[in-house]
């Protein structure tokens, strides 16, 4: 059955420091229809990441920034359930670029990165998470600039966010010692208790630097980090000759204009370190590798991955918000009915 | 003819801030004994270098800190004046560890890092600049960190420096075009007419970022850093996306104990760029490509080198100061009578 509306999460303002449930407007719109080669497709569960606070205001990675009253952009997993295609079915199953909406036009060539079938046998909530960008991006980033050695100690910030809660846990089978940041003690809790973390930082108790002093005295190779401002450079004071940090995501920074400055970058140079910039969609080559070795783990029990789930498309902006406020308990994607 | 005598340079005090003449003291030690397959050197030019001041307070590199009393360590070029060893006859002219002092014993052995016989029909001072650590530094930092593309952007501070003097050139000559930041209009002209920079900034009286929202107005692929501080985060400001930021030296942070606080340290992120530290003894199978293909350049006249040469050793110290004071033009050495 057809929706014969279209519910559309848009643009309504930029966000002035943290992102306000009245920076969009949702808006109904009649189905819409296809053309020859095109096929439609509902949305099952959307995806919220911390980088959509960039697409509003400034762009970031491929995405130019959007004006106002432009539907939002986003991940999701959908069914199609109409065809002019003979290639896309109806019925099947698919994840691309849907963007915060009921229903979206797609025709299954390269008019978005990733647009595919989802045909794993997990829940198809998954190609948003651990088998989506948000897995990708914890393998893509430890294999490729990590390039974990057995028995390093590898830390994480955002531990039990989306990215984290999957990063520590490949760290952890790619062979490293794993400590996680994360902010109160229930997520530390579940880190130990569910991910097999070694060690844990609440960061909102503990200072991060002095932490590590007690915990990683042989100190740190590798930073999987998600939050930059002062975790990174707490962390920085510890890092080891020749270590990497991958510098993955700031979300510390997202909500400020005024940007957290930096006292311990002189430690990458001083030892011979390497800070990179990570961006997971300049890894496509590496995706197919990344799903199923992982997919290959969670068949056997090693990785297991964790969803923060909302109910309804009128939920979006709230998901998004979560982020922020550091809610989320791994990936949070919202079921739409 | 021996030296009766043996000046040594030792270390007096750890240097608070600045480094003093009074941190050093010279002793006179009678010439040293050569046993079995050991040669006596005496020094013809000692190189000074500005990580030398960590070297009297922490060590860098793989250098321990030196204690009180310690005689300095530091490279140079002399002369075997006294061999009990038959594969490094009297006459030989030599390059290595030789410290700050007149004569030093050796066996050629690998007891120091590139002890060895300078055979370039260049003056033998090369040794320690263009063909010695402070050419290799260029060449390595540039061609394994840098990654030079032919019209990008390559960005040099400390560009009138004794690496700067030779990083710009080659940078130009892996087909970059190359902006240099120096200290005051003296250098700046000698950056453009003697070594072919296409722009400079005086960074005594220009504002890094500014200056390059004119002169770099696609932004910067590469920036080789030998000064960090405030010139690394203008720089930061206009790096492209994939840029590379070789972390080679951080000489506005040697003379401070309160380190300058980066803010643009997220462009890294943002960017998908690199921040990596260079350390040139880790660069050791690199040394005879480098020493050959820019020894390859001098003759045919498209590298030039710049000297800047103190008499006596007893001016060590003042050398060494020059370099903090920003006073030295091209690499620093002191000629030894």
């Amino acid at each position: 059955m057809l929706n014969k509306i279209n519910r559309q999460w848009c643009v309504a303002a930029k966000p002035l420091g943290a992102v306000k449930e009245s920076d969009f407007c949702l808006k109904e719109s009649a189905t819409p229809n296809i053309n020859a080669d095109e096929f439609l497709v509902r949305s099952k569960y959307l995806s919220v990441a911390p980088v959509m606070r960039r697409y509003m205001i400034d762009g970031a990675g491929i995405e130019k920034p959007l004006d106002i009253g432009d539907v939002m952009i986003g991940r999701g997993v959908g069914e199609i359930i109409k065809s002019n295609n003979p290639s896309w079915p109806v019925g099947t199953i698919v994840q691309g670029k849907l963007g915060w909406q009921d229903l979206s036009v797609h025709n299954g060539a390269a008019d978005s990165l990733m647009f595919k079938v989802v045909q794993r046998a997990v829940p198809i909530s998954t190609a948003l998470g651990v088998l989506g960008m948000t897995g990708f991006t914890a393998y893509c980033a430890l294999k490729d600039i990590g390039k974990p050695k057995k028995g390093e100690v590898a830390v994480v910030s955002g531990a039990m966010g989306g990215v984290g809660t999957i990063a520590v846990q490949v760290a952890r089978l790619m062979g490293c010692r794993v400590i996680g940041i994360a902010g109160g003690a229930q997520k530390c809790a579940m880190l130990k208790d569910k991910l097999g973390v070694d060690d844990t930082i609440d960061y909102k108790t503990e200072d991060v630097s002095k932490a590590l002093s007690t915990i990683a005295p042989e100190g740190v190779d590798i930073f999987f980090d998600n939050v930059g401002g002062s975790i990174l450079d707490g962390v920085l004071e510890h890092i080891n000759r020749g270590a990497r940090v991958i510098s993955c995501g700031r979300i510390s920074q997202y909500l400020t204009d005024k940007p957290y400055a930096l006292k311990n970058w002189h430690a990458i140079g001083a030892n011979r370190a390497v800070m990179q910039g990570f961006f997971v969609y300049d890894y496509h080559p590496m995706f197919a590798e990344a799903e199923h070795v992982m997919a290959g783990w969670i068949e056997k029990g090693a990785l297991t991955y964790q969803e923060d789930v909302l109910e309804g498309l009128q939920a979006m902006p709230k998901a998004l918000i979560r982020l922020y406020e550091g809610k989320n308990i791994g990936k949070q994607v919202v079921s739409i009915a």
